[in-house]
């Protein structure tokens, strides 16, 4: 399962003490023949160490090992941090043979702290001496912060695997990559096709949704494909596999919404019909992103007054996108609530742990959904009394 | 005080019963004299009605009156919501002996809900029985939704008078206008000075103040001015009036932050030698709206890390504002915890009802400031438990 799902790819997970809880925080992940891979980074301005070393391993050379730890970030440690984001790919180079430029380096957890480097390399060398086959799930345990439990995800078919984890509750907003997340599978493909499947499937998932509208500093998306499942190359089984991977992560990134920091709503939001699919995007996004929105969900309150108020204002171009009045329909859980401009009186029924908000802009042909966690007391508690 | 310490304006407040709770919420206001105006209404997509009949009304003739009530906002009303907002304005304007085109009718409240006009008409002519030279607080009171008192604010000179009352708690965040503020003065002012002056100081409070970054459909900033002082118009004072309107909205401004919906502290935030005006504010107004930069500050947690994230993701030209963190230095309440790049190990001392965060971005002369309230459990209770 997980990332071990697909053919020729070994993990583990172990606890190394960076987490003062002593949860496990240092995973290990690697294929066992040569791979070739793709990334999607965080676009924040502040970039963490490992971030900035392994773009440039994955510059270097094809990547066949990822590390990662959480506890500590490795995030505004200055030029320290990355040392020693370079000193632990070093340490599993040589631990498993590969060359430094061939191990990706992930970090999540505190930001500006320094890693305790002693512990780190004896994690790197526990979790060596346990790489197994069977190790997927230990390595998504050890990669989580704040999430309540691991999130795996694996689609296969006759011809191939592929499978991931993921990482994330909170900091979760796209701009690309918003979390840890690593697939890997078995599909044969060449170096330089791996980026273009990864773009579309984090586009269609990762890139739509919302926990808290925060975008990390750390966060990265990978894909190791080693090719070792039984067919060849065969452009005709590309759409498959597209589809298998796009699945994952969208398997993945709903797992992430509803674990969001003391989420108890998944918010489902549809933009029909806008003046182009940016600006159904913008909105979507806006809706996504509300506090009053995000707290009325959390009520279980069909407050679409809050959810016009929030259309209205989606930052786009410079303005905000476009949007009629009297050519928006808005419905909850499937209840016309505003219909062309007009209140319906009609009232939703909601109580359950999705709600599904939909709205069209009787505009053009722009569509777009996203998906967002409500906000809620454990939201504030998580991240007002602990620092994170 | 309030909107009446300027001379030759009256003001009443009245319970209308527009209101469950039975607290004021119609305030009349009228210049005893005529008076020129302008406003700023909500840039949101969604406009309320009465803001729709307002901006045409301003358009037509210049204001002598503005009605408001709270409790319900005539947002998202479809056509009758206009006809609403227009028989109000009608009603004052008979009471008062006006033309309805002197007349501005503003709403807050419940979006969605069509007002009680028999309520509202009644309380208008009880308004109207009671206008009063001192009953600026009266007003004060009656345009109030979820705020904890009233908002009052005025500055005088020798030659004229600036007073302004203001409501705003949740939903405030700038696009221009956020929240309801009706400002009067006696400074004489010709009809078409008072825009650009309205303008300049509401750039400068208003717009750089957030709570929970929300624009609502129905916020306007007003200025009546009737020329009522003992001096002539005199342009050797106008900057001495351009002070003492700023003084009087950054009061406001500060008020409605202090008071936002669950608030405990007030961040100040503080951006300097960005790359460009634009792009400090972009970075202050990021910071400003981050949720994990507004719980750890209601947890009283210097979490820089969390505002160095939010920094590096600021929203600008289709990207973000620009920032090189080898260059940056953040201190909180005067202690610097990060500079030129690398964490410094001091600890800041927070505690107060205020937070100074400062960055220096050490890219340019791009320098800007915003006020922000945190994140806290009652602001999720209050906008959880209650429809607003």
């Amino acid at each position: 399962m997980s990332v071990t799902a697909a053919q020729g790819f070994a993990a583990a997970g172990v606890a190394a003490g960076i987490k003062p809880s002593g949860k496990p925080d240092v995973a290990l992940v690697r294929s066992l023949v040569p791979s070739v891979g793709a990334a999607l980074w965080t676009t924040n301005r502040v970039q963490a160490a490992p971030v900035v070393v392994s773009r440039r391993h994955l510059s270097q050379a094809d990547p066949q090992a990822v590390v990662v730890n959480a506890g500590v970030a490795n995030a505004a440690t200055g030029p320290g941090g990355e040392d020693d984001a370079l000193a632990t790919a070093r340490h599993v180079a040589v631990a498993l043979g590969l060359a430094p430029e061939q191990v990706l380096v992930l970090s999540t957890g505190v930001i500006g702290a320094r890693l305790p480097m002693q512990r780190v390399l004896a994690g790197v060398d526990a979790a060596a001496a346990q790489l197994s086959p069977d190790g997927g799930r230990a390595a998504a345990e050890a990669i989580l912060t704040t999430d309540s439990g691991p999130k795996l995800a694996t689609v296969s078919s006759d011809a191939f695997t592929v499978g991931g984890m993921a990482k994330g509750a909170g900091m979760i907003h796209p701009c690309l990559a918003t979390m840890l997340v690593l697939l890997t599978t078995d599909y044969p493909l060449e170096a330089g096709e791996v980026d273009g499947f990864l773009r579309a499937a984090v586009e269609r998932s990762f890139n739509r949704i919302s926990v808290d509208g925060e975008t990390s500093t750390n966060d990265a998306v990978l894909l190791l494909a080693n090719g070792k499942s039984r067919v060849a190359r065969d452009t005709g089984l590309d759409s498959t596999f597209d589809a298998a991977l796009g699945e994952v992560c969208a398997d993945l990134a709903r797992q992430i919404v509803a674990d969001g920091e003391g989420a108890t709503v998944v918010l489902e939001i549809s933009v029909t019909s806008a003046s182009s699919k940016e600006e159904a995007l913008a909105i979507a996004r806006r809706i996504a992103t509300s506090p009053l929105v995000k707290t009325a969900a959390f009520g279980q309150d069909p407050n679409w007054g809050r959810v016009l108020a929030a259309a209205g204002s989606a930052p786009y171009d410079g303005g905000f996108a476009r949007l009629e009045p009297e050519r928006l329909s808005v419905s909850f859980e499937g209840t016309p609530v505003f219909v062309a401009g007009a209140p319906t009186g009609l009232v939703p029924r909601l109580g359950g742990p999705s709600c599904r908000i939909e709205l069209d802009l009787g505009l053009g042909v722009g569509d777009a959904s996203y998906l967002a966690s409500d906000l809620t007391h454990d939201y504030v508690t998580l991240n007002a009394e602990y620092t994170t």
